[in-house]
């Protein structure tokens, strides 16, 4: 079968390679749609590995998708073939405590698509579990379908907050998961969504959507910002999405007695952060790693107009095209939030 | 001074009347702009009184305010002269232990406007502590500020409900008070709120609201309805908003496992329930009684357009017709979801 | 093998029957130690059925159990052979939609022990799942392992309630449900826990218990009690824990301002609710179906001494004898908390 | 009146000091008998400061205190002369939002005792708000009383880290704040808590209670020990309260997925922390500010027996002997968990 492999570090091949598309009992067979281009899968490509998860082998990329239904299992009830679906791309031990709890994003026998040594999703079809294969609605497209991932980052984020109707939040960074976080927040309860970043391209993609007020760094003062917004009181929420150790100079000065910080990006090395600060306001801190139980949430929110993904989807690349749609997602052009790839 | 008098049962009279308008240190005076016409209100007109709170002297009416500040007390900081408000109308002991725990609302000691033996609002003048008056954001208009109140409620109940992003909800009654909540459970994180009732003319009101699905409980199947949207697994949850105890039968089919009532609605007598299918389900219920440190956030929903009020605000009379918009209340024509009464 | 069989109502046999004793990977094969009998158990014995459960073919009765390790599947890392351990009596589907979100409890697959059509236990060797065996403590006695199982519904009534640490509440009935519960709300965070019922020697059993004070309720007003104990404030949680549905007169008189009501017994009938009661304190009712996630947390506080079960391990009867076991048990003595079997 | 005034940084003096005592409608006075010596006030002796508080002008010390009720204010109806009491040192504004939040601990205006300017309560008589004066149980002796201070801080903790029966918790440092939060901890619902610290003489005088295991860092190996208690798991919870940048080296590698980082010690400095490692086990992180509404928890659970804090009172000085007191707690005698002043 054809997939767009990643051999090593820099080289992305589109070419054959075998793959297991057996079917057990509880799984489907599903036709890929399409396929979005994350930022771990381009992270791969430029450098070959991310943090301990090294690539080795070559390794099929892709973990955002969509498809139609080809083929389920014997026990299978809630999909046919035919059915419209995205799918959940890690997979944990079912009777893991972890699963068992709830908390089965955490399971540390997880296998997640494109995430080495597992095979991701590029590529014409694919087995899944049933389980983690959900319906798309009818009003809601295949390249709608690709972009539940990210999503449902920012959905995870946004659940973690507990947000309050009418909560004040920030979101640092307007990166895919900043815009996805500040979406997720708005849908969530929250009246007004503050988003910051020091790229004016990118805060003027997200500007115009209900509820979003824009701050650009190297202008204005986020803190007055958020003063003025709060009548002096601070945020409930921050959201901390962008991964750069910066973002945590004063973010505590940001919110208000018993706010929230939910931690969704990643930075590259320890930072160093003010306790003191933390305690004197009796701050929360969440935070995020994937995400469970959230795609069927996302469908419904897209699907019932509450959440807008639609201009968040840049541009679509053919299959056969795939290896320049990673490389213009490599060029870090910052109108593009979210490059796809159809197979169909 | 003027005020709209409940003299006793059946006996509205716009005449003057003594009111202390003294403030304190801590107090704002406030023209009143706006007032509207609660049920209570109409409840204690045509009844004398509601459950063991019995109308025994006249009793200014009115609950549900907005105006401007007139003057303002030595030690007020955040209001000013002119600044446009609206008011929260139950004021609680501050050093009470229901108020130390944030359960201000739950004091035995609130003195509520228009709840004998305390006077309401329906008059040119009154004064109110600085802590329950709230500025109105620019693009909030004094109409919109007198239906905050009602809507606190439907607020209360979305958040007692701690709707996680992505909820289907129920509202059983499509009165005030379940449009109240209705626009609150969306507002609040629900992708999508089913709202029932008996009687056409009100679903229609509020059909075209996006998120909405109304049922017209004579023709369909709430069940059917819930069972449809949910994949079969139920809504996350309910609001009981009719007061009526014909919506507790078969309540609990509606909920998924884990799911949450909410009770907003006031039935006249006992319920007999289902303890089993609470138990059946892990049902948690949740109960709303008025609202505790709200309004500002209700403010904050109208002003950010996450809630639209407008729809719902049907009639204006003026203070000099003031009697004649307590009987178009007591009248109970389905379509007006909320009646006001302007002072200037 | 040898098994104790509920051959139909009435009719209990110790004899010889063909259970399945192959194990897959995952499974491990215990030789029985403990079995409690539970009023389940005896309910099925007297009655034949428990709502629609119905007992129509002959079934191994016993579902509170313990004993050793007797051989492991190839996947299974957790347990040896010779390890004693205690089980969970009722396997969800792993890959459900409940079981994801960490409910598996409600998921409608649920296979329970001795709940028709399922064998339970009382039979010298049993194939189980190692997701739901847990290792005993050294210090944690067969007898103790096997008392976990209804220990875990108290618990999980104790962690649904969201004790704070401090509160003070009442649980209704002294029940070996009842008992339980009064067991896992003091180590669970409350400062007192009072327990009352209508039977003296029920009361007797728990009364000298560190925390625990007991109402007579022929002889004593349980309101007054709380009252005093509260400074007039009310208890923090209700635990329903008789089934009767004259706990529910007057039960939200007991309960604070933002109070909980934990739902634990199961009426026969609907139970007539005072709704309005409820709102005018904003109680939060929960309801406990079985457990999730609890056995684990059951033996920890039995093995660090902050839960005494022993007092309530009544009286122990040899598998020969478990006919006699069961109506002793069916005999209604107050004194018998719990009755077990000993299968060596 | 006679009081332990704090001249400057290294200069206490017993001596006059004009203190005003007048009280108001719903205020007490107290007369004095028991006050702990905290490390703050030892702190302020030593440094003359704590961070940006800084004693500029001569400041009575104390405000871990117990008396008898000496005279109450005209609306005061929950105590009366005669009462023996225990008094929450620091007083909001009742009607500030932080307050009516039930946040009140948060609130900028609160005024505390012994911390500059506000006068502390090492003096024979006091004027206090009756809301902050409770009431001590029969069984509950001044010294209890007058630690149940430091022990609300404890509880603020094991209330924030919201425990779950049978949850495994770990304090970091056994200080008095340690020793407190280890057992509210224990209190509060966890089935075993570990208390580590580089001082044997330390964890010695806890060793014994109940529930508790000690680890000396310079022996042991915590990660291995909760290792091992927690069958690989992780902790539930970690509590720091050893305020050492020390502690975070490693710290998230204790907890389990999911697991609550409670932050109660007070660095000097930034702390490089390892926002990758808290992400990957989604680790929720709580802090806490002194406490609110903990005093009546306390109290009840001291009454109850289920905390016993007499072994954590270590000596007590006469109030003429109060400099004396001072230079025992700044000594840093690893055995004084807590020194005491008694004024009669």
């Amino acid at each position: 079968m054809k997939a767009l492999v990643l051999e090593k570090q820099h080289d992305i091949q589109l070419r054959e390679i075998d793959l297991p598309l057996a079917i057990g009992p509880r799984d489907v067979k599903i036709k890929i749609h399409t396929v979005g281009v994350c930022g771990s899968d381009v992270h791969y490509y430029q450098h070959g590995n991310i943090g301990s998860f090294t690539v080795r082998e070559p390794m099929v990329l892709g973990h955002e998708a969509s498809g139609v239904v080809a083929e389920v299992g014997a026990e299978v009830r809630h999909l046919q073939v035919g059915d419209r679906v995205c799918m959940e791309p890690g997979v944990p031990d079912f009777e893991s405590k972890a699963t068992r709890l709830g908390l089965y994003n955490l399971d540390p026998a997880v296998r997640f698509w494109a995430t080495p040594p597992i095979h991701g999703c590029l590529t014409p079809f694919v087995s899944h579990p049933a389980a983690f294969t959900f319906k798309l609605p009818d009003n809601v497209s295949f390249a709608e379908g690709a972009i539940v991932e990210p999503l449902a980052i920012g959905l995870q984020a946004a659940t973690k907050a507990r947000i309050k109707p009418g909560d004040l939040a920030v979101v640092m960074g307007a990166g895919t998961i900043g815009m996805m976080t500040a979406l997720a927040a708005l849908a969530g309860g929250c009246s007004r969504v503050v988003i910051c970043d020091l790229v004016q391209e990118k805060l003027d993609l997200i500007h115009a959507y209900p509820g979003i007020t824009t701050v650009n760094l190297r202008q204005q003062s986020l803190l007055e910002t958020v003063t003025g917004l709060s009548g002096e009181w601070g945020a409930d929420i921050v959201f901390e999405a962008s991964g750069s150790d910066k973002a945590y100079d004063g973010i505590f000065d940001l919110l208000c007695p018993g706010g929230c910080l939910v931690l969704v990006g990643l930075p590259a090395n320890k930072v160093a952060i003010d306790i003191v600060a933390i305690l004197a306001k009796e701050i929360r801190i969440e935070s995020v790693f994937r995400y469970a139980n959230i795609f069927q949430r996302a469908l419904a929110l897209i699907a019932s107009g509450k959440i807008n993904v639609k201009p968040f989807i840049s541009r679509s690349f053919k299959f056969a095209d795939g290896v320049a749609a990673f490389d213009a997602a490599a060029s870090g052009n910052p109108r593009d939030v979210k490059i796809q790839i159809e197979l169909e």
